[in-house]
């Protein structure tokens, strides 16, 4: 099954995924994992179709993974077999950086191993993700799931949860605050989820007055209608922070001056070319535009408990793995809510 | 003599200058300047010919004033007859704002008043600047030059001095950090001197070869030629702070990957379009882009105390009112090292 989707179509090497999947052995430090779950990231589309440069085929993408323990390593000790675990989009890092050594791996200066399509000393090659029967990751990078958090609807934690929590952690959203959240998709619903539970007022920023009911279903205390000149005058100089997870490039300029001065909008949406940048709205009100990317081994496992705590997943649609081209298809046109997790248990 | 500067020749009124410059009466709360030096800002081309549209005439530039106090009003208090005094770039501002409250009327929420080209209540119109013989300025918005400061090298303090100040506070530089002063000119030469004297490595960060030994002179522990494509690669993830003082669009984005995780690159040279963003060096190391704008009265008496106490000036050329014209062009070929300022005593 896994030669037909279309992320092994580009390889002429694709009937040997199955044989590469399973080559690396289970290390000292190692925990094997039978893999449940796993979400579907844009970035899977991305690098399926080669749209940057840089695929390697064979590919198995896939970066929100929640299985079960099978096997561990000599010195794996602080995982137990049978246990709920999850693996995000990173399975190294050389620890040992200021980065690494400040629990920000994600930030690595020696740069980290993703969890597919990326260079790997063990076994060699490139590392193989999620839609996947297994994997075999260094405990380090393995990340335990609340009990009580159903794993299907956690899995999208792993990428979009992380993507959303870190920035809004690190801006330290908390009550009393505003924070706008700009675009409603997989990271989106997940920032609204997340800074409502931070206890702060959180507005969705959309260009869509039809997705204003289902903003508010999540937890948006309002919703802000971008196209709405009147109503984005009247919302000047009132929020602290913004969480910007448009993926394409846009007019961002237009949402500065929603921000209280020394406010900043965190990018996590659109990576690369983003727009033309008017440096008006920054110079009057000392405004920040930033960027900010998943989040340490540390944050992670701290956003999962969060998400434990105040029962907190993603909202999905489980599909098989051979509806994972109709899938892409979808999440293209953004007709998914909001997120697709494949049920591993579909792939034979 | 004020008739023939290209500033008032767009003016079918400027006729009228001299009689409306002193229009203003000492009230209460009032400072009456006599008007020493006055420095020459870009800012006074861009209004004066009304590059941004917002000329309002006749115009009397110039918002890096240094005098002495002629006349008090009753309320005036804290300042003495004789004293030497300065007046930076606005003249007013609400004061009651959650930033005026804050001490930064550079971002008052209700609009500062510009010391020139802003519309005032008081006596009605328009403000006039420092290119004149006396100003009267509410005694909030007077600043005290520190004995010993050369009155005439210190007149760019008022706006090129705490433009650059300002940012190096608000991010903390320090000893043990290391600031990149990108451009060197009005602004860039300000900046290399106070990052310095703030005691932190600072680095000229510049096109041109041509400019070293001068940015060394001005305090620079090294030059950093951003053509050099091995150069800049060297130092990526080297700097905990960029101040952007180029004055025009450009691509901005070369120097972001110089920033450590969690680094600011501060825009203070060029408002508006500014150039492409590529959020790909913000995202991979959660780094910043902000902008600044002067400083509060506060900061800017602190930033006048710093200079005292470090004996730091502008480096200036002097020039007489009738030279003003050619002191535009030289300024827009960059051919200024690195400030005019004009005697008024040349004044008639």
């Amino acid at each position: 099954m896994l030669s037909t989707p279309s992320y092994a179509a580009h390889s002429s090497q694709s009937p040997l995924v199955r044989h590469l999947i399973s080559r690396r052995n289970v290390g000292p430090n190692d925990v094997q994992i039978a893999i449940e779950f796993c979400g579907v990231c844009h970035t899977d589309i991305h690098h399926s179709r080669n749209d940057w440069g840089r695929a390697n085929y064979p590919m198995v993408p896939g970066h929100e993974i929640v299985g079960k323990v099978t096997a561990l390593g000599a010195n794996a000790s602080h995982l137990k077999i049978g246990q709920q675990v999850a693996v995000g989009c990173f399975v190294n890092a050389c620890r040992t950086c200021s980065s690494c050594q400040s629990d920000m791996e994600q930030y690595c200066l020696n740069g980290f191993t993703a969890t597919y399509n990326s260079p790997s000393k063990d076994p060699g090659g490139f590392t193989y993700g999620g839609y996947s029967k297994s994997i075999v990751v260094n405990e380090h990078f393995v990340l335990k799931i609340p009990e009580g958090l159903d794993p299907a609807g956690a899995a999208p934690l792993l990428c979009a949860g992380i993507t959303t929590y870190s920035p809004l952690k690190h801006w330290g959203v908390k009550p009393g605050m505003t924070v706008g959240v700009i675009g409603l998709g997989g990271l989106g619903h997940m920032g609204v989820k997340l800074s409502h539970a931070m206890g702060a007022k959180t507005v969705m920023i959309t260009t869509s007055t039809g997705k204003a009911a289902d903003a508010k279903r999540l937890g948006a205390d309002a919703v802000l209608i971008s196209s709405d000149a009147a109503a984005m005058q009247a919302m000047s100089n009132q929020f602290d922070f913004l969480l910007n997870t448009i993926p394409v490039a846009h007019d961002f300029n237009q949402y500065m001056p929603l921000l209280k001065v020394d406010g900043t909008m965190c990018i996590v949406g659109a990576i690369g070319a983003t727009g033309e940048l008017n440096s008006g709205p920054l110079v009057f009100g000392r405004r920040n535009v930033a960027g900010s990317l998943v989040g340490g081994i540390k944050e992670t496992q701290e956003m999962l408990d969060f998400c434990g705590k105040h029962k907190i997943t993603s909202d999905i649609e489980v599909i098989s793995i051979d509806e994972i081209n109709q899938a892409y298809e979808r999440m293209i046109k953004s007709d998914v809510k909001y997120r697709f997790v494949i049920d591993m248990g579909s792939l034979a």
